[in-house]
C-alpha cells in the first residue's frame, strides 16, 4: 500500500474541487480517499506531497507513439510531400524492434509529462504491446485492419493480453481504408458491442473527398453502416457539417482533438466551442511525434483553449476548467478506461504529482487555470500507473535506462535512413 | 573564469550550425569560443556538457513581469471586462514594494525558462530595477510617461543605473497617451538618438480608433512625429496595413510578437509570414502573465509557428530556424542589447544549457526544429547572466529564497484582494 499525504487533492469526483484528502493505493487501485485517519495501516511507502497537487493522470487519447523516429525530420514543409515522400517511405522500413524501440521513447515522454494512458494507432501492434507492458504503462490499442478473421483475432488477442492492455475496433481512415475492410470493422464493433473510432474530417480535402465518393461525410457514412451503435468517436473532427454534430450528440460520440497537429500541418482549428454548446463529449490527443512535435498534453490543453478564443474572436470561449476535465476524465471515459477517469475508491490508481513551488505555477489562485494556462511538463514530479511510480523527480522506473532506450531509437532511426 | 566544454554548441554566429565548440567567460563576458586547446588556463569553474547544448538565452521582448499577480485571476472572460472590472482596479493598489515582489516571481520563472533578458514595460519603474539588479537578471525597462523633464530624469537615470539595466524611450499605446505626451517622448528619443517602442495595432478596435482621431494608423502617427528616426518597433503588430510594413521595413523597425497573448485575449494572429516575406526584423514577446499566462519563451516560438501554419493554411509556412533565430539573437538586437546576441569572444556570457537527454529531444535529427517543436521548459538546465549562473538544475542562485518570493509575492496579492 501507498500513502500520499499533506498535499491538496484535484479528484475530479464531480468536478474541480480541490480538497486536502489523502489518497491510499493497494496494488494497481485507489482504496482510499479521505481525512487523515487516526490509525493507519502498514504502507509499504508514505509520500509526504507537502503542498502539492495528486491529480488524475492526462489521458492522451490520440496518437500514433511509434512515429517518435520522424521527429524533426521533416517539419515546415507542405503536407502532401511531407507524407508521400519523407513520412510514408520510411514507414515502409519499420520492424517490430524498431516500433518497440520507438514507442519506449515515447513511453518516457509521456510519463515525465504526466500522460498514464495512450489510444495508440500504428502499426506492428504486438510490439507496441510489449513496449508498454514492459515500461508499465497503460495503452488501448486500435488500427486493425484486413480480413475479417485478421481483425476478430487481433480484438481477442490484445483485450486478452495483459490488464494494462486492451484494443478498441478502428480503421485508419475512411479514405486509407476499402468499403469491404470498413464493414469489417463495422461488424466487428457490432458483434462485441464495442465502440468504433477513425480519424475523421481532419482535413477538408478528406470530406469533400468522401462526399464525391459516397454522397455522405465520412461521420454520416460510418452512421449509415451501423459502426457507432456502441458509441465511439473521431480523431480530429476539423470540418464537422451541423449534420455529424447532430450524429455524434444522437450517439454519445467522442471528439478526440489534436489541436497542435491541426495547427502545425495546417489542417484547421477543430470548432470545440462550438461542439461544447452542442453537448459533444471532447477528449485530446497529441497525434504523432511527426505532426506535432511533442508528446505534451500541457500544450494541446494550452491550445484547444486560446484557438477557441482566436476562432471565436471572443476570449470567454472555451473554459480552461472544462479543458482540463477533457484531458484527464474525459480521455479515460472516451477510450473504454472508465476505471482511469478520476481519484476515488476502486478506481485505478493512474495518478500524478504536480510541484506547486515553481514559479509558473504561483500564485496559487486558482489551481485548474494554472494547470492549463501557465503549466507545463516541468511540474510533473511524479507518474504512477496502474499503482507503480513509473517516474519520480526526473527519474523513470520502466524497466530499462533512459540512455539505452534513446540509443536503441537513434540506431535505428539511423538503420532506417541509410537503408 | 568558468569552461564549458565536452558539450554542443549554437553560437547564433552566421546561423544555426551547431559545433562542437568550447566556451569561456571571464567576468560578464565571453572570452574564448573555439576548439580545445592543449593548455588551459585556471578556471574558476569547469562545466562538463556531457553532449548538452550550450546556446544564447531566450530574450523576452514584451512583458510586464510585474503583472505575475494576475495570473490566473480573471481567465476566459472577455476582453473588456477582464481589463476593466479586474486587472485595471487592482493595479491602483501596486506599490513600490509590490511591483517589486511580483518582478521577483517573474524573474525566477524567466530563469528556469533560459530567458536571460526581458525587455520589460510596467509601474513603479525602480522597484523593477531592483528586483532585477538583485536577481542578477538582465532587464530594459520602458514605459515611462509624463512630462518632459520626468521621461528625460528616468532615461538618464536608469541607463546609469546598473549594468544590467537600461531603458528605451515608449509610450503605453497611442489609445492611452496624450498627442502632447506622445509629443514629449518623440522629442526624447530624438534628442538621444534612441529607438521608439510601444503597443502598436494589438488589436483591431485601436487601429479603428487611431484612424478615427488622427486620420492616421498608430504606425503612421508615430513616423509622422518622427519618432522612428532611430529605430524601434512596435509590441504586437497584429493588425497592420500595407503602409505600416513599408514604413516599419524602411526604418528597420521590429516587430515585436507576442503570440500567446494575442490568442487567449482573441486579439488575432499577427501575419509573421507576411512580415518575414517584406523582410521585416522580428523579435517575441510573452506579453505579461495576466494576459498569457505562462513567461514561456518555448510556447512564443511553437505558437509563432503553427499559427503562422493555420494562417496561411500552408504546413510550410514560418521556419522553425527563423523563429529560433528571432527568440535569442534577434530579440537582443531588438531592444538594444546587441552584445548578448550571440555566443562570440567579447560578448556578454548570456547563456543557456539545453539538456538533450530527455526524451522529447530525442532523436537528435535538428537540434533547431526539436527546440522549437518539442522543446520545453524542461529542457533548461542552467541559465547564466553576465557570466553568473542564476540557475542550475533546479536551483535558483539570485539572492534569495524560492519559497521566500513565493511567500512575499502572495502576501502582497492577498493584500491587495483584501483591499
Amino acid at each position: 500500500m501507498i500513502r500520499f499525504f499533506n498535499g491538496r487533492l484535484l479528484s475530479m469526483d464531480g468536478g474541480l474541487d480541490i480538497t486536502e484528502d489523502e489518497v491510499w493505493t493497494d496494488g494497481d487501485k485507489i482504496c482510499y480517499v479521505g481525512p487523515q485517519k487516526d490509525e493507519l495501516p502498514a504502507f509499504g511507502r508514505q509520500i509526504d506531497l507537502k503542498g502539492k497537487l495528486l491529480m488524475p493522470g492526462f489521458k492522451n487519447a490520440h496518437t500514433h507513439s511509434g512515429m517518435s523516429f520522424c521527429r524533426s525530420l521533416a517539419d515546415d514543409v507542405p503536407l502532401q510531400p511531407w507524407l508521400f515522400e519523407q513520412i510514408f517511405p520510411l514507414e515502409a522500413k519499420l520492424t517490430p524492434e524498431r516500433v518497440y524501440a520507438f514507442t519506449r521513447l515515447a513511453v518516457l515522454e509521456y510519463l515525465s509529462g504526466g500522460v498514464t494512458a495512450a489510444f495508440d494507432m500504428y502499426y506492428h501492434r504486438a510490439a507496441i504491446a510489449a513496449a508498454c507492458v514492459d515500461s508499465g504503462f497503460r495503452c488501448v490499442l486500435c488500427g486493425t485492419n484486413g480480413t475479417p478473421e485478421a481483425i476478430e483475432d487481433e480484438f481477442v488477442r490484445f483485450n486478452s493480453y495483459d490488464k494494462l492492455i486492451s484494443l478498441l475496433p478502428s480503421i485508419h481512415a475512411e479514405y486509407t481504408t476499402s468499403l469491404e475492410d470498413i464493414k469489417a470493422v463495422a461488424e466487428l464493433a457490432k458483434r462485441h458491442k464495442a465502440p468504433f473510432f477513425t480519424h475523421n474530417a481532419e482535413t477538408k480535402k478528406e470530406v469533400d473527398e468522401c462526399v464525391a465518393r459516397h454522397g455522405l461525410t465520412p461521420t454520416e457514412l460510418f452512421d449509415s453502416l451501423g459502426m457507432f451503435e456502441y458509441g465511439g468517436g473521431g480523431f480530429h473532427c476539423v470540418w464537422f457539417s451541423e449534420h455529424d454534430i447532430e450524429i455524434f450528440k444522437k450517439r454519445g460520440l467522442w471528439v478526440i482533438s489534436c489541436p497542435a497537429s491541426n495547427a502545425k500541418l495546417a489542417s484547421g482549428i477543430a470548432p470545440l466551442a462550438r461542439y461544447q454548446a452542442a453537448g459533444l463529449n471532447i477528449a485530446l490527443g497529441t497525434d504523432g511525434p511527426s505532426s506535432n512535435n511533442g508528446l505534451d498534453m500541457f500544450r494541446e490543453m494550452y491550445l484547444a483553449c486560446v484557438l477557441q478564443k482566436l476562432q471565436n474572436m471572443d476570449a470567454a470561449a472555451c473554459d480552461a476548467g472544462d479543458i482540463l476535465l477533457a484531458a484527464c476524465s474525459g480521455g479515460a471515459r472516451a477510450i473504454g478506461l472508465g476505471d482511469c477517469d478520476r481519484v476515488a475508491p476502486g478506481k485505478q490508481a493512474d495518478l500524478i504529482v504536480i510541484d506547486l513551488d515553481q514559479p509558473n505555477m504561483r500564485p496559487i489562485i486558482n489551481i485548474p487555470k494554472n494547470l492549463v494556462y501557465s503549466g507545463s511538463r516541468e511540474n510533473v514530479v511524479l507518474t504512477m500507473v496502474a499503482g507503480r511510480v513509473l517516474y519520480e523527480n526526473g527519474e523513470y522506473f520502466v524497466g530499462a535506462e533512459p540512455g539505452k532506450i534513446y540509443e536503441d531509437a537513434e540506431r535505428e532511426l539511423k538503420a532506417m535512413l541509410n537503408e
